[in-house]
């Protein structure tokens, strides 16, 4: 019952009067981050002391001391974070990519014509090079074609099945274990300090609901990202049923994040996080509000540990995660925090 | 920083550890409905006894008894509320459309050649009976012209200013006094149980955002409703704007809402309110759930203390807000809980 009377409205009152009570946790006033470093070595473990550090360090003291003119109300604080390359791995293809390319044998085995038909011919040809040639249109297709048309409920079954078996091939792990630890700490550090953390992905948000929860400690609810409309309907035992249909309601990508944020959150975030060119609108819009605001880029710099792509600062070109010479340049503009992953990260998976 | 501890996981710990230390809070446990009703007279002052508070009661009690088989964890106790005829008066007109009607003079300054154009032209003529006579085709254009081409930050100034002025005409009062009271206490009550409440209403969710935490404690990211689509754009100072578009994104009324529960929530409500035929569909998913599910409707069979409206048991037709005896009958069969205003309410506003 104790997580019940924390979430209390009128019960959170008895627990603060009680708490005034008790002389060890009222004077002197307590403070979060005091409190957060007690339990550990400190709110951030993972990151190497430096100027990113710092500007999350100083963002939560600005928005969370009353006496700053900084200062957020509780209630008010939000920060979104894009999910791939920002919280987990991206390389060399979207997780959700995966998945769709796996469900391809599935809806062929129910539409049999499909096999002889361009993208899905290639797909179950097998061969990787032609794959991942296929074209961002191509690959549009193939999503539309293996997430439509199943019940919201069949949707969950299959992609938590997936979830549990799919491995990447260079860990040889579940693609949920190939979260960013840092990123981690920085939503456990901002929800100790009363901030609401979001995803706000480009991909598929009734996937990443599927996990979300387990991986990040975010709730469904708390899940922006592209959308299949779907459509109420009763199955043949009367029961309701709800249908993804071949139309996407909300791409969050791009100038879709923060079209998706006003759509799903309703005000602007305080904090933003991203990496790549898809991410822009978000930062800026997060950036445009008024008071302390916090946008900061992660970069895809250490080959050894993970991938290396830009192709900013002479990085690799690759088609997935573009951080271009431009973004680079608007966030110098910008003032937006540049995270090296190389420089600033200590460890990057928690297995390591 | 006593509500950002509270809000916190890590703090949470350090506080359930600490409470966990305090023989007056820890033996016996805590019971949240205990407590709520230590704080009041009980749990639902404004509701007599009789089979409505009992439903309520007895949900409330099957989902957090952790000894029971019913028993939700907090994480997932979600409650859904239509907002018209559910939540506040519906009567004689939507307050959202009262704000559109209000807003036609403006528009017309801004394009003078609408003023010979219809439906415009009936409201500007100020013609009560005619302009009660306007079809829905014609609400809608009326909807979809006020409230679309501003960006979102002016939308807001002009939503706040008009809330702050306009008045119910009968009882001389702001709309967002107009709230039942005894839903009120509904809605304080599950939160104090762990129930995240949501609003969930067939007109605009940004109309609702704009008062939902005063009005109802709901912040509002926990409103989905009816949107227009918004695009991001920039100002002529170059500052990201959004701006609304003549264009509904979703229709959250009938099949709808379900539909926007999923595209906002991502989960299966335990509990839905409703009023109307509008909320069926709300109320059967909510149903269709395994476990305890809590599915009321309103019932305006108060025509003294606010409207008489149904049609069904033989109440006035009113084209707003229809409970239709179909729906009386469906709510029957499916165990709903039918809410009756005249005698499951023991005051119906706070002002009263």
């Amino acid at each position: 019952m104790k997580e019940t009377i924390l979430r209390s409205g009128i019960d959170r009152r008895t627990l603060l009067t009680t708490l005034a009570l008790l002389p060890a946790l009222s004077a002197p006033p307590l403070s979060v981050s005091a409190l957060a470093q007690t339990a550990s070595s400190g709110p951030l473990p993972s990151w190497n002391n430096g100027s990113a550090k710092q500007a999350i360090l100083d963002f939560v003291r600005d928005t969370t001391d009353r006496a700053s003119p900084k200062f957020v109300p509780p209630e008010e604080r939000i920060a979104t974070f894009d999910q791939d390359g920002t919280l987990w791995v991206e390389q060399p293809i979207y997780s959700q990519m995966v998945y769709c390319l796996d469900r391809v044998p599935v809806l062929v085995a129910q539409e049999p014509a499909l096999k002889d038909v361009e993208p899905f011919k290639t797909v179950l040809s097998g061969n990787r090079e032609a794959i991942a040639g296929l074209s961002m249109r191509d690959l549009e297709k193939i999503v539309l074609a293996t997430l439509a048309g199943i019940t919201t409920d069949e949707f969950e079954a299959e992609g938590k099945k997936w979830l549990s078996s799919a491995k990447d091939p260079r860990w040889k792990r579940p693609y949920t274990e190939l979260v960013y630890q840092p990123m981690l700490e920085v939503m456990t550090y901002l929800r100790a300090n009363g901030f609401k953390t979001y995803i706000v992905t480009g991909f598929g948000q009734d996937f990443v609901r599927l996990y979300s929860q387990q991986v990040y400690g975010i709730p469904p609810e708390q899940v922006v990202g592209s959308a299949l409309a779907v459509k109420y309907d009763y199955d043949k035992d009367g029961k309701p049923v709800l249908i993804s249909e071949p139309r996407l309601m909300l791409y969050d990508s791009a100038a879709g994040k923060p079209e998706g944020i006003h759509l799903m959150i309703g005000r602007r975030p305080n904090a933003s996080f991203g990496n790549s060119t898809g991410d822009q609108q978000m930062l800026e819009y997060t950036g445009a509000g008024e008071g302390a605001r916090l946008s900061m880029l992660v970069l895809h710099d250490d080959g050894i540990r993970e991938y290396a792509y830009g192709p900013a600062q002479g990085l690799p070109y690759t088609k997935i995660g573009s951080f271009t010479p431009a973004l680079y340049a608007e966030a110098r503009k910008k003032n937006w925090t540049i995270i090296s992953m190389k420089n600033d990260w200590k460890n990057i998976f928690s297995f390591q």
